[in-house]
């Protein structure tokens, strides 16, 4: 074994309450080198009496790595363990100490897990899950009241946006195509910033409790976000914490006052008077001077800003939060904000935007979850940029899917685009080819979120081009796409082990990819061919569907029984073939084309024993 | 180069605020698999001004890997960064998407590091790692005042404690022996709990406002923490705030009122009424039912404590607790803690005790170092049971010092034995070896503590024997062992390099130890040889006194001209002989003997630039 390759330390992604009973231990080791990983185990006080040997599962390899988990529940709410690896004849001992190749006979030596503290479980909330969301650009999705247009606003039609241009989209527009999301069939809505702003993003904010004017105002929020609810569709807002925009009224007194200004520490000043040239003389997003960053460390702004916080759920009752710039906010901040909002709405979405390694963020004291660019980068790395081949995605996925718990992966969320980034479309001008990333976009553990218009077609570059008005003319929007993206959504909405099941590339290779989603209800197998030829492959795993990964939703009593015979696959969408046989599993594909599978699984009546 | 042994993730012992400017990033790999390590870095937002390359130096190696750190100053408090690693003629990239052979232009892909907020940086107080610390058990060290001895105590000569004695110590014996302790030479005091309890060691709290009636009273604490301060020797106390006893009022409720009591929530009932066979109905520390778990989540019981833990500061100006149990309480109780206690005294020592893996607790939040068990038990391996040679045990203390920040292994607890443990010359019976371990001890980084009578030589093994009252008849002290004991506090005390200087094993083979610790001043070898014969060792390290690791304390300028002539070293401690050669060094040692050398270091006047 190679000893290099094994990784473990108690905390993050490695050993965390997955919930209020139940501790996920997980180990790295080389790829292929490792036949068997089991934990032993037990409560530290009571050792002989509790110990137990269990046997971890592999849920996914990289280029390098093998990664393992196993499920503990501690009798006690406490753990000591140790791993025994096992490799043909090869056994070592893997305790904090060390490496070794018996046994230790001194649990203390152990890993330690110290105490499961129910209010320490990180919980994102269960709605996510099932959630497709659909993020909003206000000033460009839809103008429903054009009396509060800004001045020179263009023409709708107009589809060359420049960086200090009004469209005049508003909260009206918003209302008024209420019924095109239903039927689109989301269920939850991300609207980039709202409050008053000079900027066209309002990523600038000038006054944080009030709604931009030339967007509506706090009773047609409130009026929307309760319409939304009634048709079952959760609302997140933008909160930009990080700075404010140079109208906010605690900034403009620092420029008129300077060190005379009571909020003199509200901002990071390093020199006065303030200027902007050549460079800010106070800390900003990046270097931009029109957006000084705040001081979340003062007392007087944390509570300034848990109270927009608070308000916004308190008025308008708001169902997340997307943080912008999170990571450069200190975590006290945000751990003061998780207690106060989760206070207020237990099933409170708290969602950071950070486009790196997250870990310190989601510890359970701070966010559920991050937008996750990773997945975003890998997937178009692997279609838009074909950088990476279909292993090469499989690699970064399971990588990424390891490096966090599992329950923010369950929370994830999962764009392949944003207000920040070119458009799907014209990141992958084929549309065939578009629609694999999109298959794949839908088939992560998380929640995805689709940029309006994308699901329409509308192609653009970087922003502002990102950033064109919602084509709203019938004829000049991609029906095709549109009916695909229904029914993906619908798919996603309807077949819960696209939310609840485990997650497993079975295939990634030569272009195709071949995903297992599988609950305790079917296994459903999601089918790529991202290559300009029919294609077909086939998987030799006789033991595929009852793995150890998949130990948790049972064993059929005819598989236990040695009978093999098992209820056939079924194509339920896309084009090809699909065939499960006890030894393995095929697959043919039409030329970048896909297919949705399932395999009903059997069932235990929890209290018969029956079969349903 | 062994990508599977290669390893870094932004957070915790890998990128972290060391001081409020700067940030040490740092790198593992593969043991002599890597000649050079060196960072790219620059500011996230003006990559292309600001990009820097900076080599990373060795700190460490382990039987695995090597260790590798580097210190930035991020011109805008924020990094983005990325490692090329050479080896021969071969280079490896590494960003947070993976390995690459060639230096990524795409600088989003490099790793994060978001912005420095002081108010983050892990700052251990600076005294703690200047102090050496001398722990008293109270009701064993010395009895000042009879008319306070809890009834049947027993003879300060017995030395066979049983598990439920009283000897009668109290405080003011402490305060009778103030001159024994100054002129030992310590400058700090660790005192396991004064507070109210049915046990003689009171880990079992009924009152935690009042001083033990068998100890003494507030005022009297309260003047002897005044006459310690008096001499330069600081105070810390014993939080017990995992469990109370059950004499604390809120338990009696509890049990004497089952579900009607205000207190229910207190505590973690299972079950009413309470029971303690077979098991406790209730949570307690591991099953001892005179021990009721506390609920820290419960904000009641949060303030309470908190409250407590403030009032002895308030009262008796305290200047440190050292936390029992501590990774058996929630982290947000302890986060709270951090705050209130830091406001009250900055410089107030936050001391966890935690056996185990401890970085959860150490990211700037929480503790500010924990008891050292991990180097306690490596030393003791090696000195005490053989079960390690001289190279693992150097392995052990360089994989540990690498899995913290560099600020929380300067403040580290380091022990050789307590309260809960065998005593050290129980340990290693015999005196010469002994004195090699307590010379490891004081050469560590952190501050080293010594249980009360150890350094008299008092033996004992494990509790209750370990707990024998303080031998103060001189007759039956060990005179040579105090006088050590004297040296190496005196040694430590005035010799900075053993307090703020880098720590690194030059040598550690076949019995034979030799550390580098080195400052500004000097370099101070510490050499130690534990075998029954004669030993002589020769390295090979022509760059050993300005490897790249000490590069922070600048170079000679004769050595920059290429004039190798240097200072000659001087055996200060100890037996044998030491020579510094520009080519490495030789240490020739006694059978168990040990010396120490130091090697003065030419200085730069910093307005000069002349050589002092």
């Amino acid at each position: 074994m190679l000893l290099e390759a094994i990784d473990h330390r108690s905390g993050q992604a490695y050993c965390y309450a997955y919930d209020e009973r139940t501790v996920h231990i997980r180990l790295r080791t080389k790829k292929d080198d490792v036949d068997a990983v089991h934990a032993l185990h037990g409560d530290k006080y009571d050792w002989e009496r509790t110990a137990l040997e269990t046997r971890l599962y592999k849920t996914g390899s990289d280029q390098l790595f093998d990664y393992w988990q196993g499920e503990l529940v501690p009798p006690h709410y406490r753990l000591r363990y140790a791993f025994k690896l096992t490799s043909g004849e090869e056994v070592v001992w893997l305790t904090e100490k060390g490496f070794g190749t018996e046994k230790s006979q001194d649990p203390l030596t152990f890993f330690d897990y110290p105490f499961l503290w129910p209010q320490e479980v990180l919980k994102p909330p269960a709605w996510v899950k099932e959630a497709v969301f659909y993020q909003i650009f206000p000033d460009r999705f839809a103008n429903g009241d054009p009396a509060n247009d800004p001045p020179g606003v263009r023409p709708w039609s107009d589809s060359d946006p420049g960086s200090y241009d009004f469209y005049g989209g508003d909260l009206q527009g918003v209302y008024d195509r209420i019924d095109y999301l239903t039927s689109l069939g989301v269920n939850a809505i991300y609207f980039t910033p709202l409050f008053e702003a000079a900027t066209n993003h309002k990523y600038d904010t000038a006054d944080y409790k009030k709604v931009d004017p030339g967007f509506g105002d706090t009773a047609l929020l409130k009026k929307l976000v309760a319409a939304f609810h009634e048709r079952g569709i959760r609302v997140i807002l933008d909160a930009v914490f990080n700075h404010s925009g140079e109208g906010f009224a605690p900034f403009r007194d620092v420029r008129e006052k300077g060190q005379e200004s009571p909020y003199r520490d509200w901002f990071h000043i390093k020199e006065y008077p303030l200027r902007t040239e050549p460079r800010p003389s106070y800390h900003c997003f990046a270097f931009e001077s029109h957006m000084p960053k705040l001081n979340t460390a003062n007392p007087e702004v944390r509570n300034y800003l848990l109270d927009v916080a608070e308000y916004w759920v308190r008025e308008c009752d708001i169902d997340g939060w997307r943080l912008d710039v999170a990571n450069e906010v200190d975590h006290e901040f945000w751990r003061e904000f998780r207690k106060k909002l989760k206070a207020l709405k237990p099933d409170f979405y708290i969602l950071g935007e950070i486009w790196h390694d997250a870990m310190p963020w989601l510890q359970g004291d701070q966010f559920d979850a991050v937008m996750n660019y990773p997945a975003t980068d890998a997937i178009l790395d692997y279609f838009a940029k074909g950088e990476i081949d279909a292993r090469e995605l499989g690699n970064r996925i399971n990588r990424l899917l390891a490096s966090y718990p599992q329950q923010v992966n369950e929370a994830a969320f999962n764009i392949l685009g944003s207000h920040d980034t070119p458009r799907l479309l014209t990141r992958i001008p084929d549309e065939a080819k578009a629609k694999l990333a999109v298959m794949l976009q839908f088939t992560l553990p998380g929640t995805p979120c689709i940029y309006y218009g994308d699901e329409i077609g509308m192609q653009g570059g970087s922003d502002p081009d990102c950033r064109k008005p919602m084509q709203w003319d019938a004829e000049r929007q991609n029906h095709g796409l549109l009916a695909f993206y229904r029914m993906l959504i619908e798919l996603r909405r309807t077949r819960r082990a696209l939310s609840e099941g485990t997650f497993r590339f079975v295939y990634a290779e030569k272009d195709q990819l071949i995903v297992l989603r599988k609950n305790a209800e079917e296994e459903l197998y999601i089918c790529v061919n991202n290559s300009s030829r029919e294609a077909s492959c086939h998987v030799f795993e006789p033991e595929s569907a009852y793995s150890d990964a998949d130990a948790q939703f049972g064993t059929p009593p005819d598989l236990e029984r040695g009978n093999r015979i098992r209820p056939e696959a079924e194509v339920i969408l896309g084009q090809g073939s699909f065939v499960r046989t006890e030894n393995g599993l095929s697959a043919a594909l039409p030329p970048f084309g896909w297919l949705v599978a399932s395999v009903p699984l059997w069932r235990f009546d929890t209290g018969q024993g029956d079969m349903l």
